[in-house]
């Protein structure tokens, strides 16, 4: 049986490294193997590209160079790394995927849904999340979380506007599939949210396991 | 007036090198503001993702990432450094474009050329090249002068056959396009490459001069 493909959702600061953390935990305890991943990045060229993408540059980068890197290292990365994980039977977890460029690059940087859509069909094609959980805070919280780390890179700079659209674009989405994407409320405590994931995890294999 | 856009196309060891020589000296002979440049590459980013597809790797990559990248790179090249300096009646020489990525992805690697058309009118557009200069010479001599180098790269380690491929890719461009694509025939010494590249540079000034 192919493992299940989960993937992980939310703007900056919108606590996706505690929702890892309770991810994995809840497959240790359901003895699931498993592998966790990210995008950009995932396998070396793929994290290469990651890199290029979230480097403070002097060059300003043209936003078709920057889908296209996205997308290079996606095809990568399902290429190399997820396909064979789910054929064997492994579960994957990506901290980010699909929806990420549809709210970073379209709703955010206003690039063209048409031309996402026909990059997702040659690169993704059905290679699709069974499930997608969406962390959503308010920008005011998640841009606290995220002066208080260290490091910044190139999207952490982005506007208060940019952000704003972001949170928009990923609840737009899960408007759009329901069934997919499931809304975490991230604004709450760290053992709230890490409560509403693992009920949410029991309720989607509950419903795998029962064929819905 | 815009300035002339010339790109330069032919597989390993075809000379390109020596061409760009000539052309340099052509252009200062007449006196005409020029920007040399490369692809993939031109740019800091773009140079960058140069150094990405051609670096030897364990991981094998993927098609559509080799392709994806390509395209990135070009965005930017067109972007921040091509369309600047036509705009500014500056010409410029590029080492290799556009024709490559149907060759090489396409032609050699049996990549979808409906893919590659469909990525050109997004990036590419009507930054098209006023002329191409293309570089052929059998795969047994190309062979010969690329050993002849220290350093190869991941491409000149390709099959005959894959070298074969692309020679046969280049010559089915120039006759599909006969107008834009001069054939220079580089398998002559260099003093004949010479003298043929600027005749065929003479050729197209009093052309383009003429209106034509």
């Amino acid at each position: 049986m192919k493992g299940k493909f989960i993937t992980l959702e939310g703007g900056e600061g919108s606590g996706k490294s505690t929702a890892i953390e309770s991810i994995k935990q809840w497959l240790d305890a359901h003895s699931i193997p498993y592998l966790m991943t990210r995008e950009p990045g995932g396998t070396p060229l793929a994290e290469d590209i990651r890199n290029l993408i979230l480097q403070a540059r002097e060059e300003s980068v043209s936003d078709m160079a920057e889908l296209l890197l996205v997308f290079a290292a996606r095809a990568q990365h399902i290429a190399e790394k997820i396909r064979p994980a789910l054929d064997q039977g492994i579960w994957v977890i990506s901290d980010r995927f699909l929806d990420s460029s549809y709210v970073y690059q379209g709703n955010a940087r206003g690039g063209s849904f048409a031309i996402i859509d026909q990059l997702a069909q040659w690169v993704v094609s059905d290679c699709q999340p069974d499930a997608t959980l969406l962390l959503d805070v308010s920008v005011e919280i998640g841009q606290q979380r995220v002066v208080q780390r260290q490091q910044q890179d190139r999207l952490d700079k982005e506007s208060f506007n940019f952000h704003e659209k972001v949170r928009q674009g990923f609840l737009e989405r899960a408007e759009a599939e329901p069934k997919r994407v499931s809304i975490i409320d991230a604004s709450q405590d760290i053992e709230s949210v890490k409560q509403q994931i693992k009920a949410e995890l029991d309720r989607l294999q509950s419903n795998w396991t029962s064929g819905k």
